[in-house]
């Protein structure tokens, strides 16, 4: 029973999904959906890089999702780029009709790309097609460099991961050998981007993969 | 439909749990039921404080829930306590149903308390009671001093705080003023530990509090 109603949730979930994608490439917005753990830095990640994307062009917009309080859209307002946050109180993802209608608050013409952060959650946000382009995995050193062997499936789905906080490298155990190893016995074409938000260290590569 | 399903299959949770409350209650031992996000180190607490508890005269059983690998369990099993590792697959919480099978294969009687290890989830699992005598909220300095804002839930359900990784406070912007000022607003009984499970720092209290 419950997994019937499950795989319905879910096929109307892509339903939703399916629309947003029609709807965007239609307008020629690219979609992204950056999935990792509270405190994995995404916030950290969008204050840093869409300043640098806006200099070269880029026009985005963001949708934050949280259980609770706009903080993280407050902090990406100051950026001067359209944002609408998401409470999903005790729900513990984003789902493709909150997504979608969240859409149409934004001139679509006059985008290049929305991202979407979602809620601080390593494990359901992934199961939940939102429509984008991609899934962007982000983790921090902080996490430990064996999280890709313990939360898989994120990282089969995301070709590109972000680890955040590079910088605390030298005061953890964390082991950047063992953590490239744990990424590519899951999936061999993952791209990889260090990044520290405190020093901007790893910038430059992530601008060239996003607005190239 | 969904929420009435959703409904359903809490309610069966509960059952569960409430079978599990009601055995451990004739056996005289205690149940806690730890979650934090992935990574806030809820298996280097565990490695920590299970040899002090040990030396005190506890005899503890460990119930470790993960997405995928026995690698937790392995690092558990090494401190010489009975030691179970339940896999969830894309299941992003433990169920009181899974922990009530696992109980069978302890030795109940020969046991003071057993500890659950979640799955690495800062949301889904303060949703399913697990029939323990309390939820232990573990949170790192790394993941930033307004998360208990951002995922409130959890810190209002628990009364103990576990707040990991001090050593790295020095190399981050977390403020302990803000996070317990945020702790507080939704909390105001909050028991807060702080721990470095590097140097050892923090543990007598915590020692005392779960073997007076």
């Amino acid at each position: 029973m419950e997994i019937k109603v499950m795989q319905n949730v879910l096929k109307a979930n892509d339903v939703f999904a399916e629309n947003t994608t029609e709807l965007l490439k239609t307008k020629g917005v690219r979609l992204f959906n950056l999935i990792g753990s509270p405190g994995a830095g995404k916030t950290s990640v969008l204050e840093l890089m869409i300043p640098l994307l806006k200099d070269k062009g880029a026009r985005i917009a963001v949708i934050e999702g949280d259980c609770a309080t706009a903080r993280d859209a407050q902090r990406i307002a100051t950026l001067d780029v359209p944002v609408v946050q998401i409470n999903t109180g005790n729900g513990c993802h984003l789902d493709a009709s909150q997504v979608g209608k969240v859409l149409g608050e934004f001139s679509l013409d006059a985008l290049d790309m929305v991202i979407i952060e979602n809620v601080g959650n390593l494990v359901c946000p992934t199961g939940f097609d939102l429509g984008a382009d991609e899934k962007i995995a982000i983790i921090s050193v902080t996490e430990g460099d064996d999280k890709p062997l313990k939360y898989p499936r994120i990282f089969h789905e995301a070709k590109a991961v972000i680890l955040t906080k590079i910088d605390l490298i030298p005061y953890t155990n964390f082991s950047l050998q063992r953590f490239t190893d744990a990424l590519r016995s899951i999936r061999q074409d993952q791209e990889l981007f260090l990044l520290s938000c405190t020093t901007g260290e790893g910038s430059d590569p992530l601008v060239e993969r996003f607005w190239p």
